[in-house]
């Protein structure tokens, strides 16, 4: 099979959340010792969790792998970001030194790390047990002058994501999360949302690093022109087109890691504004996504919080982050761990002799 | 010295945080492989801790230990909560088999959890090495009919919590966090808002345990006429004479903890609704607290969030959360640990050869 076969026989094979297992979880919360409810996003997520786990007991967010991809974008050169694109390769190498935002965290939750080169600029890295070497490219093309990648490229990094997916379920894991690292990836990310969700740029664009206010009016400038450039892959409708036309090598192969983890039964933990992006182009590829994603926070990154009402979600945290890498996400995991041990370790009322609250007074 | 005596030289022990050591906690957050001030609410808390650890390195949240405390209130009986009375000691023993939410959290973000009876109804509980018998009384008097407490027995329930403080600092606690189990002491708890903060009850008053619109409007009426009651107590404007009116036996003593974290030098992690009310005679009393203090969730409980802005708070965590019990403080503990590891082990720019990102563009 070429890509294109073995891509639309994996989005074919992703199912919808049984919410069949729903009343079964719901009368097993109401039956623990507290007030009906009173555990509010808690019990919200055990529940999800109990239905994606088919209603095997006990439920469970770990083993958790955390993949944070890394790819560089050509359209860099528009001095869209405060730093130089040998950022991307230094903070890989930081990443596999241990130094980084994400594994302080990822240790700090006990969650697996694994670092993916899907795209960026330069050579081989040192080998190194956490790297996946898969560079599908050396970065994207400057989206302003056409399109970032070829609808084939873009194939491969979302096929690399879904392959990254069943290795994690191959593996144990029962939760996988998105983490990113990309030098001016804001810009696709924001591209995506206005093509995907039909936002003005103006609306959204906002300071990745650190622009201020008038490198932001540069950012939307160059964004409205990318999107202009590639109006006729946006006009296909095609959420390959539009993801090949805007979008970046790492979210690409994130947006393929979303696809692999509903195919794989697996909740999938959307880290920030990158990953989200990411997450709207496989929910345009497969509707059955939203089930089985949870989205870590609302990112300090303008636009985040409304993109996310635009999706139908509700973050679980709200912490001003903007740093990416899936420092969110690694956060939330623990909120998933905790509706987990709430679920499967709390007494109920007949076993513990505490007498259940009247319905009413 | 009587307990009049000791409660006063106690607080003017309380020292507020010495912001000295900001600048060179900021300049060290600044320099970690990560855009400037991209970790938000992680910075935010990492630099507080700098300061109330007096600028020593490592910061450290942990050993972080969780005092349950638990009280009665006379109020129960104007049918103000679904629950009966008994729960409160049935709970308790819950607590010390394990089984209830406070339990499955503490034991899932690993701090220590000591449950205190400070005024439960009923007798002596079982022996248990994570239970501290100090019962100032069998529960409060009902106040719609005069003070919940009296004064000396308000001021010995502040020193017990003042003195669980001393006792976690002694035994090497960093961070302490409040929780509570009492039936009907949303009720409480609501008045002394009414009273601290001069809020109407028709604003703040919730469904607690889960009160339908009657319920609630029977409970307004309540906690009005409480306050008509004991307004000679509120108009001394002396925050003992207003707790001891209008509060109960584990909220005098988790006020009481607040101050004497505050006094140890403990960051102290405020879990709910009711812990909050806690909080909120700690600061009528001292408001240096303010400075040790850490707001875990914005409660479900009506009201709280405005609690939470009116007090200048913003909470940690968004989850619709009313059990109490310290379930909240609990959760949010994990981020202070994640946040001084970020702090503590984060690779610095130069250490890690990352290219510094450009102040402008």
């Amino acid at each position: 099979m070429d890509s294109e076969q073995r891509f639309t026989s994996a989005l074919q094979a992703i199912r919808p959340v049984d919410t069949s297992f729903s009343a079964q979880g719901q009368a097993h919360l109401d039956d623990l010792t507290k007030p009906k409810g009173s555990l509010g996003r808690l019990e919200e997520i055990a529940l999800r969790l109990f239905c994606i786990q088919k209603g095997a007991r006990p439920i469970a967010a770990d083993p958790a792998r955390i993949y944070t991809i890394a790819g560089d974008h050509g359209v860099t050169a528009e001095g869209v970001s405060l730093f130089p694109q040998e950022v991307t390769r230094q903070m890989v190498l930081n990443f596999l030194n241990g130094g980084a935002g994400i594994n302080v965290l990822a240790r700090t939750v006990g969650a697996d790390l694994m670092v993916v080169d899907a795209g960026s600029c330069g050579g081989t890295y040192p080998e190194h047990p956490k790297l996946l070497q898969r560079k599908v490219a050396q970065g994207t093309d400057n989206f302003v002058n056409g399109p970032a990648m070829s609808r084939k490229n873009c194939l491969t990094a979302l096929l690399l994501g879904m392959e990254l997916a069943d290795m994690a379920a191959e593996q144990g894991c029962r939760t996988v999360a998105t983490g990113e690292m990309g030098i001016s990836n804001t810009t696709p990310a924001t591209a995506l949302y206005c093509a995907f969700l039909g936002i003005d740029p103006a609306e959204i664009t906002g300071a990745g690093t650190g622009l201020d206010a008038g490198g932001i009016a540069r950012k939307t400038a160059v964004i409205r022109q990318a999107l202009q450039t590639n109006r006729a892959a946006v006009e296909t409708t095609d959420p390959v087109n539009i993801l090949a036309a805007l979008g970046g090598y790492e979210i690409a192969a994130l947006a393929g890691l979303v696809l692999g983890a509903a195919r794989n039964g697996l909740a999938v933990l959307v880290d920030g504004f990158i990953s989200t992006a990411a997450f709207t182009a496989a929910a345009a590829l497969c509707p059955h996504v939203h089930d089985y994603a949870f989205f870590s926070h609302a990112s300090a990154e303008q636009g985040h919080r409304k993109i996310l009402a635009a999706l139908g979600n509700r973050p679980l945290h709200d912490l001003d982050l903007r740093l990416g890498e899936g420092t969110g996400a690694a956060l939330s995991l623990f909120l998933l761990r905790s509706a987990c041990n709430i679920f499967n370790d709390m007494a109920t009322f007949s076993a513990a002799g505490v007498a259940k609250g009247a319905e009413t007074l």
